[in-house]
């Protein structure tokens, strides 16, 4: 376990194996400085930047860290090749892609020296982000916030199946968010976590405090993972989410589905605070989260109870 | 940990915290007999079983092995009064309940010396089990096999949630089929573990080879969480799958679904062999399980595996 949480933390120049997953709305340069301040890797969500608010966060970051840094990069982003163009420009360590292809833009960024990572949700993938130069990928379960894969694997399984399949480092996510789950998914085979919900949950996360106090009130079973036919995204019941179940109980086709979701949903929830009418994105982890704490001390926390009970374990 | 899996060994009088699943038209006297024998505790499932079947196993069981065994007993079977006094006259010692209320049999079980453990799939319900005055709890994650609770809580998630709520030991199921897995069902907090869809590939599981073999074969996505309108279930995919996923797009109702799965197809299935047209109900892990082999080398070889990995930890 010890060579293989280092081949992660080598990689990228960290001292922990805790890597804050780069969420939109929510992971901007103040969530991804402290967290990579206090030895984790902070990553910035870039899906839900305009290609100018991505450079103006990737220099703030600058500003107050000097510790390396990711950018998340869906590949399927309407402007991506300026994102591009800014992460090469601005000489980003560390690429996540994700939702996309890694085959169209790994190359070119490792021919800028970028470190690049894929997240996947099955060892199909996994291998696919292998061949195409990936230097690690994140297998994200079925319990993980945000848009998900269509098979519906759990981090339980998926890790062992992954790590069976592939000879790069993987990164687990996906029901993270204290020590002990670290330490389960660790031994699972991961080099390294990568944890969501429980960032939103800090004064550091760009999301709106409506939003994060949504997710410390959240219990078991209030997350659901919906609209399959769409792309899969887990949700936070609400509003929002019940029309979409009685749009399913009278049988609504992808059409109708997508009209009901429409343009701004995500921002108006996470951003703005809309709890009722915004789309909130968040694991089934949130159901055991009880508490606002600032970023650098989530990362200690995680990291004491880790190495605590793996002391503690023979 | 050690003290928390004793806490296991010690109510059952077993010597290894590994619990053989008792599955429907799978888990007999032999594979039963083979767990127990090898230091588990082994489980007749007794939901397919009539009255008088129930019996025969366990007189069977008792001529092959000395050791604590238990039945797993689906509180909603219909000739359940029947099942109840085999039970106590046979002096079974420990019932897995599940499907149904704790409170309505577990005190007249325990006044007979039973021990009682109820299968979970939520805190809350924990919560009610331990009310109930039940020993233990089984919590069982969205990935196993069968029939599934509602809220689809993994076992990443739901194993410290539970252990969060309860005082009595934690069980923990779904997605384990290795030590490795074992291991971080324990780290997660659980006192042992229970096991299903890696014991479906022994020769003693009185399963139809055609269904082993299909277990065998599985792959990452092959299995589903479907008939959420009746009682959700985790199926193989098929070609009564195809179905049932037919009768979804023409937007089914509650009556049509049920009318669609009919009755004995579980039986057809995975006791008859029948994988067109049969229920198989099997675990994600299925796509981990790669070979065919004796219950006693599988529990020798989860048992080896979880301690030799445990072993290495420090």
């Amino acid at each position: 376990m010890q060579a293989s949480s280092k081949k992660i933390t080598d990689l990228f120049g960290i001292e922990k194996p805790i890597i804050q997953a780069g969420m939109i709305w929510t992971s901007g340069w103040r969530l991804a400085s402290a967290v990579s301040n206090a030895g984790g890797l902070g990553m910035l969500g870039s899906g839900s930047m305009y290609p100018h608010i991505l450079l103006e966060h990737i220099q703030k970051y600058k500003q107050t860290s000097s510790k390396p840094f990711a950018v998340n990069l869906p590949l399927l982003y309407t402007d991506i090749d300026k994102h591009i163009k800014t992460i090469i420009d601005e000489q980003v360590p560390i690429v996540f892609s994700s939702a996309g292809n890694p085959k169209t833009y790994t190359s070119l960024l490792k021919q800028h020296g970028i470190k690049v990572v894929h997240v996947v949700s099955s060892s199909k993938f996994a291998l696919k982000a292998q061949d195409a130069g990936c230097d690690a990928v994140v297998a994200e379960g079925f319990e993980a916030g945000g848009h998900n894969g269509r098979e519906e694997t759990t981090t339980m399984v998926l890790i062992p199946a992954v790590c069976e399949k592939v000879s790069i480092p993987v990164i687990a996510a996906g029901g993270i968010a204290t020590g002990r789950q670290m330490l389960a998914a660790m031994v699972l085979g991961a080099s390294a976590v990568q944890i969501g919900s429980r960032f939103v949950a800090s004064p550091e996360a760009s999301s709106h405090i409506n939003f994060k106090n949504a997710v410390l009130d959240a219990q078991e079973g209030d997350t659901i993972l919906s609209l399959k036919e769409l792309t899969p995204v887990r949700l936070l019941k609400n509003e929002f989410y019940n029309k979409v179940e009685a749009a399913y109980a009278e049988c609504a086709n992808k059409e109708t589905l997508a009209s009901l979701l429409g343009k701004g949903r995500a921002k108006l929830g996470m951003f703005e605070g809309n709890l009722q009418d915004g789309e909130l994105e968040i694991g089934q982890v949130s159901s055991i989260i009880h508490q606002l704490k600032p970023a650098k001390e989530i990362v200690e926390e995680i990291w004491n109870e880790y190495n605590t009970l793996k002391n503690a374990m023979v």
